[in-house]
């Protein structure tokens, strides 16, 4: 059974998701990309031979050739297109994060709910690497005893700082934007909810950010209902490349991944010292996680599985960066629900 | 010059202190030791041909030989033996913590400050670890840029938890009793006072620590008033050794000290993989250390110098101890001042 | 343009190289397997949905769809099936080593020579991993200066001991079967050839070795025509995993390629200390490499290209594991030539 | 008990023997200096306040206030003043090497031999460096189960290569001067003697060691008579610091000593990477082993103690430093006795 699926979005991650699908997947053929960017949908079309190519989302709904929808267009389209796409009977999978106002996105929860006959999955791929994937059989197996913290760095390479300023009015803010995978992976692992949140944060080297009432770096410290504890870190200004680090304390050991985020296995040595080189961006870093999560919505597909990643994670984890956002502007600690 | 010393408190680390003085210093000597303690008063003394041993502090200085006091008592102590010591005219050394009430510690900052012609030092020797001090200078030489974060791990080990059990009791909490290091590392590192604090724990292992109304795991986030943040995790519970790690984050770069608490330069591999072993304990970790900030107090005294640590250091770590203490008891952040 | 493949061989390696083609190469088709083990024909033919199954050699080269063919057969197989595979028409990819006797290994490469118009890779996978390309590439742009030495060490797990000594008669021995590897790399990073080699060695560990002349650890100190160093260990008895390091000194600064093996991105600590967990074999180290080399040749094919690894690079290496051979057997520095 | 030592040679090696017995050896006391070099007499006898300075060996050696002489000399002068200390009734403590020459080497042993009343230790300070005993205790445990190959690289910094060019006519070569620390640490590891050395190397960067028949960067393989392997790496052209790295391979396991040559425990990260600065000399990486060798020397002279190392130490890893010169001279392996 082969799987064809239109891809909406082709910028970089999105012409990511679309090469995999393409090329790096036996079962599922890229069948149709789209995008308001014509060039983008042209250019794709042609080198890589692919049969449909549309500018517009809901045109595309209307193929009936099409199995699956991959969604990585800007986030203020994830919620409408969510809907539409199931609503026009496909299956779904969506770039993180899920919307940009909890109003929206509890709509598109009901959505997904209502079509539960549907795979919808979520793209937090951190789950599908590598890394990530045996830190969790490794607390799983009990390795760690019972969790008592969790401490996740998400610092994106101020290479990328152009970008990010250029994106920051509809970003929704640091913690939604980036720290967003990191409350994912805390909840993954810790097995919990949110229940309190502090955050504290700054322009500490680009005040462009706060124009937009953002921030260039930020911390929250979360306490979970299971009272596991939780420290954030999120950054743009990381200067030795894209720096995802994540550590799970238990009672009996801990588990640490990225602490150095290495390129490769080189180590090089001159004057400096012993240096390690880093990877530069999430695209070099989670390169495989990248596949294997669309290869896992192919898979559920197929096998009619249900997707670990459901909706109400990615509704959860907005949650907490909206937490995050108040608790920042008002100075206190802020409690969900 | 020779600096004649007179020793009280002869645990684990007072012993250790005394040693130092008697062996490792050659501008200084151990004349005297006290403690509460008989046998250990009698031991040293005869071993190491002290000449004068004192079960009693007060007695202790009324040996007009000597030229100052190092102090290494129970916590509960240290107020007053800085302020009998001061008033009869030595030089003083105390261990961290300044004290164990907001109250006795203001009162001995007045002592301090009023007999400034008179070295007081404590005991945050941290700053006189190697690698402390070299990320100091890292920084001050503008290697990270301007700071944005510190994150401080003390982690003290499991092995060690029958002792931190008995002592509950006296220890003024996780965050007095441990994190007070890092509250002092952190107003070094980032120049700034602490603003505002939110702390979360609780007891992940040993219920015997509610008892007291203390935690086993606790973890803070701080505003600091230069805006810069503090990300604090403490800890009796670590299973593989002493950690003790921090990390300043800049906007130039980032400095780690103690990321792997190395035991040595020994490196083993077997079935399990590629392992380093880690120092055990406080005594291990901080060996040289504690000998620097002896030397450096006895430097003090023969070149009269100022310490670099002062009376204030300590009032205003334990401050925040205690802003922490308060954020952890209510829910909520806690503004200092 | 897609390039149909028949793949000989289907061990651990061979099904690799065979789900490769299948599966991971967009330009490439698996369309024919064959082995001397009916049933893994068999099951690869009916699972995977290949065109041609064969138990006979001689007979997949008669099928004239096919385009090229992949040889991951036994070593004592690989010269015939080679000159044979050329002189039908085909293109040739064959894993190391090129023979198993000096005499073959020399008729092939006159084979490879007359065919010069097709594509001839020889399966030197280490060249194609990211971070020995990295290393080449840092190399080439003149970091480590001029090259003075290199240390290879080419370390086998324990675990496939069994293997090992099942395969001992055959193997051509420790530095045939392995530092091979390690010599090509020699040559490709020092840009030159072997003058001298002295090898040292025994059975350690598992004496069952000995019955064929062979050992479970050796040494080998070689000095290339440019008067470049290289020390070789290779090893049978590895007990944290598969170990493969390289390290390239020169006059300016160094690299070193896999010092520690790392699984992935997990550190684990526990009471045993800070431990990395290392990766189990071949497979799992070089899983892209093999991968990449696949990819490699048939981009050859496809663009008309002659690969970067040529038979020259085969023979050369099994000459200076020859060296290594008779200076362990006669205790002598052996030179060649 | 005080012991009162005379110490010969200021250098920088000299001069921290001296200070280490001044002022950290709290049952030793720096009685005399003597040096060839008259300003350096007369600066550490006024600074350091010692009561007697010489300007002549012999001289010092009629006083008979003293206990014990430590030679850090030019190695030219060792045989000499160990024969002529030992007859006037002194310990000896004598940095390595143990002289310049068999003939000399194998008279000095016998004077020692002749005065085995007295205390005689040999400089090979690394046995004495926490790590590297460490690792001796791991291996005397089990650990690593039997030994069947050590690794050492001694790699000097590139930062000393002037002082290196202008010692070089008398240092005896690269092997002599400096690998013998490695074939000292190999004996003792291994436990047994070297039985054939071959050695390969060169002037790579620095052509001004060909004048004096020396290279700047060697290698030598050597088979042990117990059969297990050593590899050896020596370079005077180090670009990241000072770098003595050893590993000892077992059949159970294996531990490496000093992978990174880390300078303290601070990791920076900028745009390159992730870097650890190194150790730059050997006196800041053996400042520990320097001091607990000389304690060990006072040790045994006042507990009537045999050390560890004796001369038979001295002169068995001279004659592999010959057999390796031997090697590289004659391009053959070199059988030893």
């Amino acid at each position: 059974m082969h799987i064809k699926i239109g891809a909406v979005g082709l910028g970089r991650l999105g012409r990511l998701h679309a090469e995999n699908i393409a090329f790096r997947i036996s079962q599922a053929e890229l069948t149709a990309v789209c995008s308001i960017v014509k060039e983008e949908v042209d250019t794709v079309k042609s080198s890589w031979n692919i049969p449909y190519g549309y500018y517009d989302f809901e045109e595309m709904l209307q193929n009936k050739e099409l199995n699956a929808i991959v969604i990585a267009s800007s986030s203020t389209e994830h919620c409408r297109q969510i809907s539409q796409a199931l609503a026009a009977g496909f299956h779904v999978f969506c770039e993180k994060p899920l919307g940009v106002g909890m109003e929206e996105i509890r709509l598109a929860q009901q959505v997904v709910t209502k079509h539960s006959d549907k795979v919808f999955q979520l793209g937090f791929m951190r789950r599908y690497d590598t890394s990530y994937a045996y830190a969790k059989k490794k607390i799983e197996e009990g390795f760690i005893g019972e969790p008592i913290l969790i401490r996740c760095y998400g610092l994106d390479p101020v290479s990328a700082i152009n970008g990010a300023i250029a994106f920051a009015e509809n970003s929704g803010g640091l913690f939604s934007d980036m720290a967003v995978h990191d409350f994912d992976l805390a909840r993954w692992y810790l097995n919990s909810e949110a229940n309190k949140v502090s955050a504290i944060g700054g322009c500490y080297a680009y005040q462009e950010f706060a124009r937009y009432g953002d921030i260039d770096n930020g911390a929250a410290l979360i306490q979970f209902k299971n009272n596991t504890m939780g420290i954030f870190y999120a950054s743009r200004t990381c200067n030795h490349g894209y720096h995802i680090e994540t550590e799970i304390v238990g009672t009996k050991g801990s588990v640490r991944i990225g602490t150095v985020p290495y390129k490769n296995l080189v180590t090089i040595t001159n004057e400096q010292g012993v240096t390690n080189e880093c990877v530069c961006d999430f695209l070099e870093r989670f390169e495989v996680a990248y596949l294997n999560e669309i290869q896992n919505f192919v898979d559920c597909i197929i096998h009619n599985k249900k997707p670990d990643i459901t909706v109400e994670d990615g509704v959860k984890s907005v949650e907490i960066a909206y937490a995050a956002n108040k608790s920042l502007a008002t100075g206190q600690t802020v409690y969900l629900d």
